[in-house]
């Protein structure tokens, strides 16, 4: 299987290339085993504060696929996503959800509302976190070194 | 004072008639005193399950006036955000929430997680519920009584 999470973390070290925060994530078609949408975070170039990875990925890959439930896909993305992302994911029908590092501060799975618990939310998908987390959790210190 | 929640009312009718679950949003610039965002719900028509009125309505303000941050704007909204919608407007720092209906099934305000009152949750906003909240109870009621 190719390692998602590594083309995840491309994504996300061109987003701090580019001055974002270097955040990235794919999707990936369950079924065709292809990356059917791809993204950095983009909230500084776009202007945009909803510009998130997850959320360019989920509507790169609605793009791609010409539909709106992605039922046979699983999203990779370097940081736990938070509770915008997280809603966004279980309102597209993502499959599973893979992601490296836990936010304490902004995450919205395990962290914060825990969006997947919530009696309102009907998605059921499975998350796997934590893996590479260090990986993700030095690059994110390393970016906010660098800008001190 | 412009009564900026029939604009919103007008934007969900007009999603109706396109076949969208009919629900309007519009960003107002509390300075100028201008809509400088304003959509209505597109989730079919984009085949883009988080396109939600008050995602585009943000992110068309962020556009025309070339801010992420819309710290002098406030939201007007047919429906109780959803958490996705909910928390966006944290992130884009929305200065007062106006909204129509309760949503005790998808609402993310004052049900299910209650974004602005998370830990997590930074912004603090004023929140205004149940403005015209029959009119809009009567339009999603009428909208789905059609459709069965």
């Amino acid at each position: 299987m190719p390692d998602y999470m590594q083309e995840a973390f491309a994504a996300a070290e061109m987003a701090g290339r580019r001055g974002e925060v270097p955040i990235g994530a794919v999707v990936v078609h369950s079924g065709l085993q292809r990356i059917v949408g791809r993204a950095g975070n983009e909230v500084e170039d776009r202007g945009d504060a909803t510009a998130h990875a997850e959320m360019l990925a989920i509507r790169g890959a609605s793009r791609m696929l010409g539909q709106k439930f992605l039922s046979e896909c699983d999203l990779y993305v370097t940081l736990e996503p938070c509770p915008m992302c997280a809603q966004a994911i279980a309102f597209a029908r993502i499959r599973r959800l893979y992601f490296a590092a836990f936010d304490p501060k902004g995450g919205g799975v395990e962290n914060g509302p825990r969006i997947f618990e919530q009696p309102t939310c009907h998605h059921r998908l499975e998350c796997y976190g934590g893996i590479q987390e260090m990986r993700s959790a030095e690059l994110l210190r390393d970016f906010f070194a660098a800008r001190r």
